[in-house]
């Protein structure tokens, strides 16, 4: 069972086509937090992006919706910093880099504290993969060598954020998404959930609610994938 | 300067649109061998088939042209299998699959020392990767650990193969190539090649020639990337 105290918002993009950044989830969001202060991870560098210049995109966002966002490199004591968050917020970029930087500062085992402790998790992209068991079903190119691919493993699975559908027309011998989780559960026997963009996952009360307007897809070793709709996923989707 | 003994074929795709399994390419490969004799390499295991299968699939390609191929995963003296080795064909698959397998089996040190003692060394792929300084811009899924992203480093640079341009008409808010290839260049240093599918490099007496009818993507740190047409690779290039 999931524990209980864990309170989650698993998106899989921050941005939609057409839409500025988290725009199309910020009711959601704000519904969420349940606080007006928020300790924003940048360690992921969308495009190599500084720390200040994403955490002032974060700030843009919200600010105006009476959110204090504070970017959690612009502590001394990284550590302090997230034991008196009131929320967490880990953006999307590079997952590699992310999960790095965050066992380098040694922050792993202290994040996983306050989210046990009912501090809200909110997480995008390469935010959203380190909420399952391991970074193993990441999109991203590897960068950088982290010590390790388990993630926080919030959650008893794997997640596959900016799920992409096999382009039927193409003409490119690159391998499909659905052939790289194919590959991964040769070796790997975690679900993995694939979270098309504009739809996320909302944990709370030990529950999971898919939400958004799209299906997710749902990929175990030795199964035909299955869509599964909007709404509370039964566990025996997930395990 | 590449060590003069080195001969490469650093193949971007053993399959391209339309044409069966290195059916393409298969001219090539007969001049580049000069060998009847190929060691095949299966670790890469492509959609996960077995060992067996892969293995298969080349023989199935080459046979009828007069090449006898044996699977490196069939031999129980798999050092000895290289070191006896006229010619090796590493295929493609996961990279990290791949990469992981040789660093376990201790082969990476036993593929260099032949390679430097002039045995021809085709790469498709994964096995393209690998010919570069570190597996760092592979497009595949970290579907497991590897104890670490160096590669053979024949070449002093990296290599991305399957290179594709973005999608003008793309909504999808996953990173494009060119995106990841940036996104690595904020922590690396080294060029990186993005080689068509079509495209592939011919490497001897260190001179590196870029074949196929396609140009290649050079990207280095803070510059725009330059597009190559096929030939003799200026050292300026890549270095």
């Amino acid at each position: 069972m999931i524990n209980p105290n864990y309170r989650l918002l698993v998106i899989s993009t921050s941005t939609i086509h057409g839409s500025g950044y988290l725009e199309y989830i910020r009711e959601e969001i704000l519904d969420f937090l349940q606080t007006n202060e928020l300790l924003f991870v940048p360690f992921a560098r969308p495009s190599g992006i500084t720390h200040d210049e994403y955490t002032q995109s974060v700030k843009n966002a919200l600010n105006p919706f009476g959110i204090n966002v504070t970017g959690l490199h612009s502590y001394e004591n990284k550590k302090e910093a997230i034991l008196n968050a009131k929320a967490i917020f880990i953006g999307g970029g590079n997952t590699f880099l992310l999960l790095k930087t965050l066992y380098e500062l040694g922050l792993i085992d202290t994040i996983k504290e306050v989210v046990a402790n009912e501090i809200p998790y909110m997480g995008s992209s390469a935010g959203s993969n380190l909420t399952g068991l391991t970074i193993g079903t990441t999109n991203d190119m590897p960068i950088v060598y982290p010590p390790s691919f388990d993630a926080l493993q919030f959650l008893p699975f794997n997640l596959n954020p900016h799920y992409l559908d096999p382009d039927p027309n193409s003409t490119h011998k690159g391998e499909t998404r659905e052939t790289r989780i194919n590959e991964f559960h040769k070796f790997n026997t975690q679900t993995v959930i694939g979270l098309r963009e504009g739809s996320w996952l909302r944990v709370e009360n030990s529950v999971i609610e898919l939400k958004g307007n799209l299906t997710a897809r749902i990929f175990k070793p030795n199964q035909i994938p299955v869509e599964i709709v909007a709404g509370i996923l039964n566990e025996e989707i997930y395990k």
